[in-house]
């Protein structure tokens, strides 16, 4: 398992400084009581009314038809490196509310926190998880017969790490540098935006 | 402290059995310390780009008057209950990259992805934080001169949850009231939308 530990300014748990994106995934299965346990932490997520808008499509590599279907779903380059993946998945929101059909604002939010539950779980199992905006929304309405109530949004590539060095060019290189994020005064404001809180 | 930890049909890391959002807050401060490391855990989410296009305006009881300004842009029922909280907190998305200004699609989803961070660092450290969609965007906007590429979203109650019976009502109940989530096989998908996944 390939761990890279993010550089962080204030202590953090450790499953959110070590969970990264990996471009490189270890020929290994995902065992299918762990996946259970990543969509059921996803499943916990908060959401607005608790609508729970979120829903995933998956494919595991061995169901090869159906792997390839999903495949066929992300970006060609994302394609190059997600297929050595053992489990795709699409995350899909619900952007109308079930009771009403009025649009729900919160939607792809509650989709994002969804997944970081995942992720989450997934860094506790010592699984990565390499979300992704570049997919094809209308090929994955067509090919999974979506309701026009929802939208696939993101890509999951979800598997174990491999090192760097076993990524596809020019992937490698991404995933060899380090990580890096704005400071928390560029984002952490006060009275107005943009103004740096002062405990940031 | 109040835990209310979920009913999970899959064994989940305890930071997100037992993560909830309560209505009712103790009146006791938030270390500032504590304040850095939960926006710090946000920091470190992924993003479509690594564009981090989340931001948050926070407001402390500390300082009385920028506390009752941020409370003035959550919707009347929601300041009801929050204004127990030591902590209040706007969620903005960036809606449009920095570099191009184009539309970024997985801005509200990486918001969501950013407070998922947040809260799994709050529960870690005993703190409870409770999001809710319901604010007034424009008064946020007017108020905090928030750019047109950007737009507030979400409020956080942040603080240390209180027994439910400490919460005012009707929200009491609501706090009472046991977790509830739709079963996998409900949002767990395979050849098709709808289609629940075998493993599910």
């Amino acid at each position: 398992m390939s761990v890279k530990t993010a550089a962080t300014d204030h202590p953090v748990n450790p499953l959110i400084a070590s969970r990264f994106s990996p471009y490189a995934f270890a020929d290994r299965d995902v065992p299918v009581d762990e996946l259970r346990s990543l969509f059921e932490a996803a499943r916990w997520a908060p959401s607005s009314y608790n609508e729970q808008p979120w829903s995933y499509v998956i494919a595991t590599r061995a169901d090869t038809t159906a792997y390839e279907r999903l495949l066929s779903v992300l970006v060609e380059p994302n394609q190059a490196w997600a297929k050595a993946a053992p489990v795709l998945a699409l995350g899909v929101a619900r952007t109308r509310f079930v009771r009403n059909d009025k649009p729900n604002a919160a939607a792809l939010h509650d989709l994002g926190a969804a997944s970081a539950h995942l992720c989450f779980e997934a860094t506790a199992r010592g699984i990565a998880v390499h979300q992704m905006i570049g997919i094809l929304p209308d090929r994955a309405r067509e090919l999974y017969e979506i309701p026009d109530h929802s939208e696939a949004l993101t890509g999951l590539a979800i598997g174990y790490a491999a090192p760097p060095a076993e990524a596809p060019d020019p992937y490698r290189q991404r995933d060899e540098a380090a990580r890096e994020r704005k400071p928390l005064s560029e984002f952490v404001f006060s009275d107005r935006y943009g103004n740096a809180n002062p405990f940031a």
